[in-house]
């Protein structure tokens, strides 16, 4: 008997991908090994750029609210007596890079906002208790828009099976050992002996055969995935090893709701996260040597071991605690996947393609940001408004992202792992100036915003894609007639990174908005008209033709958008003037800029302009973005929020006829 | 057999009083006639006091993120051709009054976001489809703290019953004309009728006897519980015939999404309220005298004719819908009640005591506030911290807003209402420039932050305290010991009125926060210590000894708290500093102001500093508040946030030795 089985376009495991795909409205099924959701404790920091993020999604505002925010990071160091004193404060987040700062919040929470997101916006579900068996992929089959290349046996565990005994206890006392270290990467990844039980179990009906287009597996640092595919990570294990308690602090340590960063003489190090509902994470270091040196029995880390390193780092000052939220050991590892995909239609994302130190509150952050960069471009493929040529730029914009992030990483984990020098002729020991100016440095990298992807297909700016990516070819052939947008109008906002937010005002109610709220993720290419001062007749004439041009029938705006779809649908028009708002009517802007809808009028959402608010102060957003007042300029921005091109108002049609999309 | 009973210590039928016994954990049970929840179309507007009030319960955030928000009045009115222009853009709010600005959002999110609340602090539930049929009240136990001297009948009602047929529909056509009056004031009162057919049906269980100690009764212009008490409405109904459309509109108008007053020449005029999801409730004056004159058949109203009545007067612009979300029509009448408690046992509030036009954006506000004004102090009575006597300052406070909201909607009605002047001479016209200084002039008022209640036991300020409130007597007698505040302290911060925000950083974290985010709902009373310039020796040495007089075992604040009640459980500390955050710390502090709790270590959330932010600026609180930098001062808080005393740091135990507190 042939297996029964089911075709889904994308099969991933984990809810950034599916959240893209609810948004676009993509066949969807998402499956999950474990029976349950996130553990206690497993917090990670939210730098800026995740957090935009989470706003294009909508749910910014819950994230906002329950997190702590981290705004200072004091540095403490030995003084010259050897007593821990603090000797620096930085800004956590860098001002003005980005309308959020970098919060701390439970992931549990964080996967609540994206099972409601999905919730909202589609009927996907995660399956949960379901894990691949076996994965066969058909190559022949790889170009062609209609076929499912992938198979997927999945195997549906027992309740039993997808819960094992071994689950972290919610409240551990100092005393219990056991726990800690389940999911530690240093414990061995279940996966297979979970896949061999339920093979042993195997009953009827818990086992299906699932053809799918695409599959995304962020399948975590043991990635089941990356196995099957037979693709490595490269890169190195340390023996840093280090400790995390999630604990509720009792304390003398003065700054103990600040991000720390303490060094002792000889004691090692701590890292101090303050997170929500009083808990503060600690980590610290339990070997004091990158390579060989006193090896610890890993099986022996107890809370209590790991507090009494802490004690000994932040001595005078005394820590303690009588709740536990949680703890864990791990140790850390640099490495990155070799191929992020195969033959684009497999790809794996997050620590199945770059392993590294969590200190740098980077984990979720930049797995949740493969997948952010990936979602669209299958959804757009899928969708049939793009071919099939951007998904190369996965690899190409990502890959390079991960090499950069494990680079700093490696320098930022040795500094801060190794001891303070002692004066300037101390040559094994770390200078705090220089581990200082890692720690700016890597505070920009951190927030996630410097993201600057290379040319390619997708990002009109100069230079070689190649040398700009990982290495994949993802350029733009002369034949292919590749265009270089024009940066210099529009000196602060940067092809290949995202578009800026500045506070603007709706033209129609006087609304100020940070501009960015209205970069949804929902799938749709948008460009931003920056109209100039269009009380200015010869301007207002560069518009009104722009306009024209726009709603001309044979326009590409017209050629991309599906005869029953709305005018807005694929590609959405903004408009950003700066004209007097008081001197200017909505209806003096022509119609495709605020398209009419049968039973809803026109669109009062869609012109804004750069004046100054009644309650929230001026934006100055064509300062901010750099923009020639009275000439303007017009910007497109992918789905995901990154600029595409930069050019005249006039010749944004240049863009979309030459580039793929 | 004499009737089973229960006992309950509050029985009331609207959210903001459940809401509040819900944060102070008194017993309490909602009753409400109705089976279903708010109906479509109703919506409000919600001004910034309400919106701070909605803060201090944690639930701001939602109306802010789904309403839409207000931020231009446009009038207008006839040029000399008769035609109408645009004459005057006023803010909708005042700048800088509120942190806040005035929002409109449908009453069913707003009951949502109250059902929430109490969901998450109480296992308070809305009994629907239950009304009250006999009330019976001992006078002679109102004293009496233990005794349950208020016995109400309930009445449970079949569902049928409580889901009358004639339910509004949620999408009705321009011709539907049934329904639209149904709920309008126009329309008679259904609870007699409601209770007669639920008697006659009368089954076995279907009727409860309830004991309790304290009612409240916010049931409506036609008030069930009023009529029991023999209380009057005083004042009258005028002629004036509003109609109102909820509608998608589909117009060339240029200011639909502005909030508008529209007066034409000779065809009346029309309110332009935008709300949230793209629809816009137009106000329209169906008959143009206020009394007598043209008479209207009133149950021939119907959407069409409201439409063409807006048509008339926005003429020449266009105005039609296809989508209408709800109608209604209702008649003006300004009237206030002449009583507001029995026995301070049973309250009244709301349109229970005073009824008013609808578009100067008061309804619920006002009646949500006389609730938030009277919850706490019932509470604070039943929770054994204050005694009786505070209750008496709800009339005085709350009749007195009652009666300035009466004649403030009375000017305004007669403008808005009236044919515009055709020049000075015109007498019988509205002067439109004293329409826009009447406008101006109510926006403060309908801010709802411009409340001043009068001096009182609760308010240590100067003057009468009957004609500051409505002629009660709330006053402090001399042998009573009152004592005065001194207003000259924080000379924008005043006595009688809420305690204004502005941005703070906590010292121990460096957040920014919105100082009056911390003045929680939660019943306590809070001292707010300007602890001035700390890093002077003589002002930290007034600290160290507020702190040394606060922790003594005989201070005040032991006094109020329970023994096993942390301290800062009935009265909470706040101090703000105007020294400099980076060479101040938090241990720096009396313990008293960072209580230490067993189990959590110090309390880092109570200690604030006046300085600048990294990414919000400076908030500049003791130049806002008027406080002086070097020699600060102290001020007490209600729980409603309304300030109670301002005066030296080291006396703000004198106000609490006297108060009746």
């Amino acid at each position: 008997m042939a297996p029964d089985y089911s075709n889904v376009d994308v099969l991933i495991d984990r809810l950034m991908a599916a959240t893209w795909m609810a948004r676009c409205g993509i066949d969807t099924r998402v499956v999950d090994k474990r029976g349950t959701k996130i553990y206690a404790g497993q917090a990670d920091g939210l730098q800026c750029r995740t957090l935009e993020i989470f706003d294009s999604f909508g749910f910014a505002d819950r994230a906002w609210k329950e997190s702590n925010h981290m705004l200072e990071i004091c540095l403490w160091n030995p003084d010259s007596e050897g007593k821990i004193r603090r000797s620096d404060r930085i800004p956590d987040t860098i001002p003005n890079i980005s309308r959020f700062q970098q919060v701390v919040l439970h992931q549990g929470r964080i996967e609540r906002f994206f099972l409601d997101s999905l919730k909202k916006y589609s009927d996907i579900k995660v399956e949960r208790g379901v894990l691949p068996q076996s994965l066969t992929f058909d190559e022949s089959k790889s170009e062609d828009p209609d076929a499912y290349p992938i198979e997927v046996v999945l195997q549906h565990l027992t309740e039993e099976e997808a819960n094992p005994a071994q689950r972290q206890a919610t409240n551990v006392s100092s005393n219990t050992k056991s726990d800690g270290l389940f999911r530690s990467n240093m414990a061995a990844d279940d996966t297979d002996e979970l896949l061999d039980k339920a093979v042993k179990n195997g009953r009827a009906g818990t086992r299906e055969t699932v053809r799918a287009k695409y599959m995304i597996g962020c399948d975590g640092a043991h990635s089941w995935t990356r196995r099957q595919l037979g693709y490595k990570l490269e890169g190195e294990q340390t023996d840093y090893i280090w400790g995390v308690l999630d604990i509720i602090p009792i304390t003398d340590f003065p700054d103990i709701r600040m991000r720390c960063a303490i060094h002792s003489v000889n004691s090692g190090s701590v890292m101090v996260i303050p997170r929500e509902n009083k808990l503060v994470r600690l980590y610290i270091q339990m070997t004091t040597t990158e390579k060989g040196g006193n090896k610890l029995d890993r099986t022996n880390i107890t809370p209590q071991m790991i507090l009494e390193s802490a004690q000994k780092t932040m001595a005078p000052y005394k820590i303690t605690y009588e709740y536990c939220d949680w703890w864990t050991a791990y140790q850390i590892g640099q490495r990155v996947g070799s191929n992020f995909s195969k033959n684009e239609r497999i790809f794996l994302a997050g620590d199945a393609v770059h392993t590294h130190s969590p200190k740098a509150g980077q984990g979720m952050n930049v797995s949740m940001q493969d997948t952010y960069n990936l979602g669209w471009k299958i959804a757009a493929v899928l969708n049939g408004t793009s071919n099939r040529s951007i998904l190369k730029t996965y690899q190409s914009e990502r890959r390079r992202i991960a090499q950069d992030l494990i680079a700093f990483d490696h320098k930022f984990s040795r500094l801060f792992s190794g001891r303070p020098a002692k004066d300037v002729m101390d040559e094994t020991g770390i200078s705090m100036q220089e581990f200082k100016d890692a720690f700016e440095k890597g505070n920009l990298f951190a927030s996630g915003v410097a993201v600057d992807y290379g040319a390619s297909i997708l990002v009109a700016k100069d230079g070689d894609a190649a040398e700009q990516g990982d290495g994949t070819d993802v350029s733009v052939s002369k034949e292919g007639g590749r265009i270089i947008g024009k940066s210099d109008l529009a000196t602060n906002i940067k092809m290949g990174m995202r578009f800026p937010s500045f506070q603007v005002l709706n033209q129609a109610d006087a609304r100020p908005w940070q501009f960015q709220e209205w970069l949804k993720s929902d799938g749709r290419w948008r460009i931003v008209v920056f109209a100039g001062n269009v009380s200015v007749p010869t301007q207002k004439k560069r518009i009104d033709s722009l306009g024209a041009s726009l709603s001309a029938p044979d326009s590409f705006l017209h050629r991309f958008t599906p005869k029953d779809k709305p005018i807005d649908s694929v590609i959405e028009i903004f408009t950003i003037h700066s004209a007097k708002r008081a001197e200017t009517e909505l209806f003096d802007f022509p119609e495709i800029m605020r398209p009419f809808k049968k039973g809803e009028g026109w669109d009062y959402w869609k012109v804004f302009v750069d004046d100054v608010s009644y309650h929230e102060g001026y934006g100055d957003a064509y300062k901010g973005c750099g923009v020639d007042k009275e000439k303007g300029c017009s910007v497109v921005v992918r789905p995901d929020g990154y600029v595409g091109w930069i050019g005249e108002i006039e010749n944004v049609g240049k863009c979309f006829g030459t580039n793929g999309n």
